[in-house]
């Protein structure tokens, strides 16, 4: 196939050379970008037309006329050390006062609430005051020498994403965004009409990319224009005293402040979700759910087909959640940072296709004389394919200046090979099932709800203390393992049949590693039980860690290690040795850590060490009764370790003969096979030449491969 | 002074070289050792005669006879998992029979228990039965896939000391010291029979050298005679059935096998200690001091003085307890391992003398030929001596065989210098106090009790777990302030008036850091109000560390740091520069922050951070009202780091001006001011020529001191 699956961004008076790039790079959709309209002509030259939509934002006219309905949240202020004399909280210090305003509207004793941080404890409403002109509260009754909280209703008076184009690009006296809350009467009506009359006046829109619903991830600035706190799962933007209202009717008891705030954490996505928050994702869920599909429902009636992006007002649509089916969307668009976002783009369920965006972003800080956004298109490209080939998306695109991308030929020309390359390999793969060699669960408190989302805090932004931890998906995408997100409560009663290996991973105390959920004897009896009759489990950084009962690990009899935090420093640690020879790795591998762990130790010789260095364990395996554990300190992404980490799966799995079926011993290439169309792809991941022996399913050999070659063959080649 | 104030051990057939060593050293005093005895001559040549002398231990005529009255132990077995088949727990499985035997004289259901581990929970005793013959419990009723554990009463056969040097000397068929109980009646009557009796058979010994008294530290073996569990501090070898009986009836409940087990960490001092376990050392205590005090009248009818040897047998004796001064005893000796350990002996109250016995002892591991035990010597002088210099030891000493250290003309001159200036240094200072420019109080769940022995585990050991916070006291041992340490029942109701800075330091959750106690919020008020009002508090480690109300470092406020623990990475941390100029370090200022921490960030912008680096603060300071918090990432000894760490308590005193009143700028140079006499000393720490600027109470200049050299001089020189 010579054309198709591939959008690309146009832009005003630029028609020619889109005509030229669309032939060149066989693209058939055309999209508009933040900052670019599509011209008459454009419309008119046979592809399909993506238009960007904004629900809840964009439309000042309304949102003006109905600021009661404006979006909210709760707000924690900064925590004030109260002294002899009256305590005065400043609660909007720190915060940007043209994104976020007190909510007066509403009485703020029926919302607010003033916490004593030192002891816990809420201050009864009649013990403080508000002054609504200067913005602080006063305290009647307070402790001395504790620190004081207000928690407040604010009004959000600017949506985040147009805030964050606007401060960054400087776009002084542009209008902002107000985002109105489509769960207020007003603008819930305002919206559908919006949308009809939009339908009606756009009819070369084919495609409306809804960018996105209602509610957006939650970002505040601080007083300094500057991000002060970012969570891209955030629900922290959707409330309202009419959300809490009808909250308290389904569910029975009643939402306050402190379940939003959270401490100050506000409900972080690294917090062991309570129940309340809990349901209150699926209340939310389960409205959003319920409205986009009224919105989708009228793009359908249109006969147009309704997109979503996947970001900004994406909050309740979570694609892995219960209700997502429900809105009847046609497609999900998303960015592909690295296989692991691929993968969360092309899993999504209940749509008819999925499209990746790919980077770079044509836009000015990449496309610029001297600077070759060919390598940065390289990169992203062999770091997506590897998981395009385990599950594509359907189509892929590019966003941004359409003409800054023409003035690059060299860039030009690597994208007509990665979209020739992407159809060839859609057209063989789409439709069959890879070669799998294991099943794998991620075990953590979210499980499928965020499928492919471990350890995000905002978008692939890099963290020093997540980055040792996301090579466990980064891996995984592009390997020969199926995987399953698990909850905790998915597995309380027994694992799922099908599955090899549990993987559970993260710091102490984290919904990823768990928390208090490894309080549960049920929990870990059942998980004994498992590994005992044969499962393997894998623990990387602090798994399984609640401090109790003389364990710091929880299964640390399974993984053969536990940390020592001080407490048992009067029992002598024996085990240091590495074991000379072992499956997973030799003694010249090289393996890094990451930020690793530090006081890791062995609880007895049955503990195989495979590195041991700065008085700590930081790789070894255990075996328990019939199944077998595995403990790695850290595992950063990259192509050395996830072949150790593949090794350490099969290893686990008590597979260790079948790793060499469909496998490469160099770790730069990989093999994919299509046992249905009895062919495979040899594929190598990085832009140099590269030489390694490969297994199939019957034989080996040798094979060199050109710089980010793919080569496919039959099984009996 | 050319004589006195220094002991020497001898042996048979040694007279005329102990006779010069005696000169040419000033001794006075002559012991015996470990494997040496005394020839009648030596003991008339005028010296005084210190015998060692064991209480508990080496009787095995009368302790074979009376083996109900042995020692005993509570010891946890292995953890099992079990299965569906009923469980068996080998529980001394790991442990050395020779030292510890099953004791089943006392009925196993009356005292023993099974926990099952992964609840927590007890097993009632009608659900396990004990197979005597073959040591091992069987459970009739289990969870399968739960953990459990067998605590059983163990009788102790063998003296660890003795254990320790049997095994380690390969003393073959010698046979094993049995130590026995002096709770129990026969034992009771036993020793002051013997003791009288050897009295009389002993007319020439001066003083009874106690090694100790009744109850060793916790030390157990493993079955590969290797050490499996030690505890300098630990009370697990004074249990008994009488003694649970007493404490009953005295306290008013009963102790159970798990007040001692404590889920294997058998109350280790890193464990912030349950009420039970504090009762249970005073009741220890008090007995022993009652007991030691019935000898000490023994030795002084017999016109004698009674010496305890501070180590092996002396759990019950803590000179720092409320119950020593009642023993009586003339003079407490310890080993000198560094200028902590100094301190921990001289500052030793309720005695007439203590004596430090220095390094190297006379053995073949150091002296050898070929070897310089010269090195040792000087490098155990000059670390001690900076602590002498504040509170001196009245006499020193050395141990083994003195004929060894003979062979060795140079070391037997650095002897004679050492004893010539410890005279020299004595006679100048022993009843003066020294120049003090500030008093700290060292917080933790010990205090007083425990003075100068925070963060040890096995007497004077390296662990990596701890040398990032020895730093603390080996630095003030030798520096012009003063210590007084505090546990968290002091301070509830205030601190004391005469403590200008506090300092709390150790890894979150032990009695070091305090773990729970920080919970209280009356404590973090009064800290707080304490600071606000111009007291200064320095954190190391994971100071105040207790995770709650959005905090883990409770005084974070204080502090202005907080450590990140993967909640709160939504809230973007700004604050990473270095301040270019401060009154602790300036730019240039190499420091070692030991094994250090991670992702400790700065709470706002008035934290002036002083070290950034691996992504986390390591050094900074803060401003709270009129007060100060200082926070170090860890704080191992080193010279540098000692002028570090007195420049931060200056600064955190606010009294920054007077750091230059006796203070040396070269940090291996100390001055020792003593305002009674008018006399200063300056010294050089190390064994190489220094050159420093000095600073009296009014001038400075500059000198240069020969290696290890002190000089003396007058206020008005």
């Amino acid at each position: 196939m010579e054309k198709g699956r591939v959008t690309i961004p146009s832009e005003s008076n630029f028609l020619a050379e889109t005509k030229r790039l669309m032939a060149l790079w066989g693209a058939d959709a055309i999209r508009d970008s933040d900052g670019t309209k599509l011209d008459e002509e454009l419309k008119q030259i046979g592809a399909k037309i993506y238009t960007t939509y904004f629900v809840a934002r964009g439309h000042n006219d309304f949102a003006e006329k109905h600021l009661e309905e404006v979006q909210q949240a709760f707000l924690l202020s900064e925590r004030v050390t109260a002294t002899e004399t009256t305590p005065k909280i400043w609660f909007m210090k720190g915060y940007l006062a043209e994104q976020l305003q007190p909510n007066y509207r509403e009485n703020p004793k029926d919302l607010w609430e003033v916490y004593d941080r030192t002891t816990g404890e809420k201050i009864a409403s009649e013990n403080w005051e508000v002054d609504q002109e200067q913005n602080f509260v006063s305290l009647k009754k307070w402790q001395p020498y504790h620190e004081y909280t207000v928690s407040f209703l604010a009004s959000m008076i600017w949506d985040p994403t147009q805030m964050y184009n606007h401060i960054t690009n400087d776009w002084g006296e542009k209008p902002h965004e107000i985002p109105f809350d489509i769960r207020q009467p007003e603008s819930n009506a305002f919206v559908k009409n919006f949308l009809i009359n939009w339908l009606a006046d756009n009819p070369d829109t084919d495609v409306v990319r809804f960018t996105t619903f209602f509610y957006h991830f939650t970002l505040f600035f601080n007083d300094q224009k500057k991000e002060k706190f970012v969570d891209w799962f955030g629900y922290g933007s959707t409330v309202s005293l009419r959300a809490l209202k009808e909250f308290e009717k389904e569910y029975g008891y009643k939402l306050h402040a402190e379940d939003f705030i959270d401490e100050g954490y506000y409900n972080s996505p690294f917090r062991v979700p309570s129940q309340a928050f809990l349901d209150y994702i699926d209340f939310v869920q389960r409205f959003v759910a319920n409205e986009a599909k009224k919105l989708v429902e009228i793009v359908h009636d249109a006969n147009r087909e309704a997109m979503m992006f996947l970001g900004d007002n994406w909050i309740g649509t979570e694609p892995y959640g219960p209700h997502f089916k429900e809105i009847g969307l046609d497609a999900v668009v998303g960015s592909v940072g690295n296989g692991t976002t691929l993968r969360m783009i092309s899993e999504i369920p209940h749509v008819k296709y999925t499209e990746g965006r790919f980077l770079p972003y044509f836009f000015p800080d990449v496309f610029y004389e001297g600077n070759d956004p060919t390598i940065e298109a390289k990169e992203n490209w062999l770091t997506a394919r590897r998981a395009i080939l385990r599950k594509p998306v359907d189509r892929i695109g590019y966003g941004g200046y359409l003409s800054l991308a023409n003035k690059f030929p060299e860039f030009v020309d690597y994208v007509s090979s990665v979209t020739a390359e992407f159809r060839d390999l859609y057209a063989r793969i789409a439709d069959v099932t890879p070669y799998v060699g294991i099943k794998v669960g991620i075990l953590n408190a979210w499980g499928k709800l965020r499928s492919w989302q471990t350890h995000m805090v905002a978008h692939a932004l890099w963290y020093q203390q997540i980055y040792s931890y996301l090579g466990v998906l980064e891996s995984l995408s592009g390997q020969k393992i199926a995987v399953e997100f698990l909850n905790f409560t998915d597995i309380k009663t027994g694992i799922p049949a099908d599955i090899d290996v549990l993987i559970n991973v993260g710091d102490a105390g984290t919904a990823f590693s768990g928390g208090k959920n490894w309080q549960d004897a049920t929990l870990i009896a059942t998980l004994t039980k498992w590994v005992a009759n044969g499962g393997g489990l894998i623990g990387i950084g602090e798994p399984t860690a609640y401090f109790a009962n003389g364990r710091f690990f929880q299964l640390a009899h399974i993984l053969g290690v536990d940390k020592e935090l001080g407490f048992s420093l009067s029992t002598d640690k024996y085990f240091k040795d590495e074991v000379s020879e072992h499956f997973i790795i030799d003694k010249a591998t090289q393996i890094d850590f990451g930020e690793r762990q530090k006081n890791i130790y062995a609880l007895s010789e049955k503990t195989q060490i495979l590195r041991y260095f700065d008085g700590s364990v930081q790789l070894a395996t255990h075996d328990f009764s019939n199944g077998r554990g595995v403990y790695f300190s850290g595992m950063p992404y990259s192509p050395e370790n996830a072949q150790i980490f593949l090794r350490a799966i099969y290893y686990a799995a008590h597979k260790e003969a079948e790793l060499n079926i469909w496998y490469a011993e160099n770790p730069d290439v990989e093999v994919h096979a299509y046992p249905e169309k009895r062919q495979y792809a040899v594929v190598n991941n990085t832009d140099e030449k590269q030489v390694s022996k490969i297994y199939t399913d019957k034989r080996n050999y040798v094979i060199t491969l050109a710089p980010g070659a793919i080569e496919w063959r039959n099984y009996d080649e």
